[in-house]
């Protein structure tokens, strides 16, 4: 039987742990890995419990019997499902090309539905990787219609996870909100610093000694949303904007890349304006 | 009631956690924290959880009547109790300022119960921090018998760990065989690379671009005990062997300092040659 | 005869290093290191030199002589001199004590000529390390008065580095302007993000998954000055702000006596908002 | 004129830097950036110098004049010249496929004239990227046939570089010493530590808390050619050999990538057996 992995969460009281395992015991499980953190800021109680030896269904009934007074929020789902993954791109492809190529080298636990962008340069790597790929210039008029398509997407593919891969358009509020807690962004700088445009030029005007990139859930609130990942490298007083630039692009995409990692293995829950990251 | 913190650790089989947790239930504790793993090497299982709201006694016994059935190792400790300490030392005054400072800063959940060194250099150290200290200069002949007065002062005192601040003598298999478990070590480099004396000028011949530290269980295989905690620092062409070591120094403080703190939060279990950490 | 440092800098145009280094052929000296910039943003030229073999002032002679067309300030000094230090700080002794350890240990060539505090709580260190320590408790009212103390210590003293070892009172207008240059704060961020005060408890509320610390220059444009160094280190979900204090507290030490080593090695200069580091 | 980037070194004597920028001031240059390293160990003057606003030719000639007493060797070449660049590959794809998107984005100042492998899997990624890709199943007795065509190929090519992206043979002493300074390996794992096959194995056994990846010129002695570049990553007990090697690879990719970066720019240079690296 392949490996299931529980996400539960609920208020936090006594008990919960023993009641959980208890259904784990009942459906004859095995737990591979147990993770749990009860957050004093929400008062929230977390888990994340990898099960061998399981069948789902049975996990599931045995899992919401023996903790049917805690009203929970819960999933059991199979360890080794790919997640079902919408990338939206520009004309910068470090990020597309990284998250295609972990996927196809089974490094990523995501199957690339399809990709839209707002520009055409892409297309040869869509193409290469053989993903459906679909651009729009994306102007004040147009911009509605592409985000209804991108809903739309979403809805007929059963799509789980929005990857932002340096899409250089903000969301609707509309579209934020339908998309909430299952868009990632990776902005290009150590969020909160340099929040906005060009983040390498305020990062040279003001002179800091390191550079980051942080991927974080999409919310209509600009650069603010619950992040994810963070990763910096060291910078020196000879690099000019493009130099940055470079040096940055390799930390946008490995960010970028294990975030969505932390997210495919259910790893990453929201706690309010943060998140739980359980590695 | 002070939290308290339950390490326990059995061969691996269905239905632990569950037990465990039915202990702390019983015992009308809450989970603040748990942390797991099954080693797939060795077939056996860990957890270290953190409970409040339970009495130290009851939930001993509540866990034991519990588990019985699994052959387990437990314990339960109060999560605030310092962990009784003697350092030992050389000359080198940076890792033993840095963890005395630490320790009098309430930041190292340690008691310094005694320094004991092969050379007096650190006396006025020791004084400042109002430690007892003995010095004793280390010959082939004197060798045993400070060892064995090492031995004394570790039994007389209830010593529960004992910290090698780079101190420059190699324990006899004896010593290490007594303070197997609960002795650590910090070695000045990035094991296993460079073993042995001078690693920072093996490190200059060699022409690595990264050097560090390594803190580690002592064995009376010398540089080969359990890693705890490793870190490593940047260098470059222009730095003699002078500027490795000032570099490398601030690298074995903290890894020795982190690896201690790691101890005494009992998050560091031997399993075989290596060490899981519950951080 | 010692080695010597030559920094020297002037509006950028051809020829400037034949002209210096002319000018070190002429005094006998050879060239142990070289380090150049040309600021494309401020049209700015700078260099570091080590030189051996030379007289200091014979060197300085020849130097002027060579490069009188250049309108450049220089100055050459012994590579080994002590920088004459003052610090300040208040309560919290890690940056402190990490500083006074590194000093005594030979390992920062600095003089730690006296310590000025806002409280009495850090004096036994100052006495065991031997450097005269004042202390004044800092009101609305006695605040322009040892400032007045301060810049006095500074005249009457030849201090050449002013360290605000977290420090906790801003420097007015005037004393930021006496100390242009030659004062070193540290902030107990990754800045930009998280001026001001309490930095780790806004880290914590934005949910940052790397906390930092940034060594800076003291302007009167709070947490504005131009960044010498800055490190960051990686924190989780289930740190809460005392965790992140103390997590950062080794950060903040390291960055700072980085930042002073820089400083007093005559490695960085201000070029604008932004700082040149020949590291 | 577009920059030109000056390489030179000689034995140690006063006098060197002074007559090359007199050889720069003769040709009418001005520099950009010089760095400068006179080795404590061999004995021996480095520099680069990059130089705008001359002819290559003349200033070629002009720093030959100059330098004449010196028995130099140097170079001067086009800063934004491509190098021309041949890469070897096995199975494993993901040095090739970084290196391949950084050279066609632009990223890596290289020319990528053919790739050669003992397999065929690659194939597809060599044709999107338009270049020619040739694989022969390499057996002791296919061997020597194989490494005289790679050697043919570098000759007929003018290759300056060969990279051998995780190819997983071991080349013989004469094609070593045939591609002795112009050969780059990337190494998985942070030497000295873990030489040899399975590194990542054997990191899992010793039980390490970082794991990392090392860029070396090759030579006829394995895992021991001059380090020019090497990362580490954090791991855990958690963490089996698969999960090792996934991590691991993007520090082999980033690695490499930056290895080639410097090496192309010029700024590596082999120093005994270790490297000077002007960053």
């Amino acid at each position: 039987m392949p490996q299931l992995v529980v996400t539960f969460d609920c208020p936090d009281r006594p008990g919960i742990v023993h009641a959980i395992t208890g259904g784990i015991v009942a459906a004859g499980g095995n737990i591979a890995e147990l993770q749990q953190f009860s957050s004093p800021d929400t008062g929230h109680f977390f888990t994340r419990i990898e099960v061998d030896g399981a069948d789902r269904v049975r996990l599931t009934d045995a899992i919401a019997r023996a903790t049917e007074e805690f009203s929970a929020r819960f999933r059991v789902d199979d360890a080794g499902r790919p997640t079902r993954t919408l990338i939206l791109a520009s004309k910068a492809g470090h990020c597309l090309n990284d998250l295609l190529f972990r996927w196809r080298g089974g490094d990523l636990p995501i199957d690339v539905v399809g990709i839209m962008a707002n520009h055409a340069v892409l297309a040869p790597m869509a193409a290469f990787y053989d993903v459906p790929f679909k651009h729009r210039f994306v102007t004040a008029e147009t911009k509605a219609a592409f985000e209804a398509e991108i809903q739309k997407f979403v809805v007929d593919n059963d799509i789980e996870l929005v990857v932002l891969a340096r899409y250089m358009q903000i969301l609707s509020p509309e579209l934020c909100e339908f998309l909430a807690g299952r868009a990632i962004n990776i902005h290009h700088s150590f969020l909160p610093g340099f929040k906005g445009a060009n983040p390498y030029r305020q990062a040279h005007t003001r002179g800091v000694k390191l550079i980051g990139a942080t991927a974080h859930f999409v919310t209509s609130d600009l650069d603010e949303g619950p992040i994810i990942e963070q990763n910096v490298v060291r910078v020196d007083h000879s690099m000019d904007v493009a130099k940055l630039v470079r040096k940055g692009q390799a930390q946008e995409s490995q960010t970028l890349a294990e975030a969505v990692r932390l997210f495919a293995e259910h790893r990453v829950i929201v706690d309010g304006d943060r998140t739980i990251v359980f590695r």
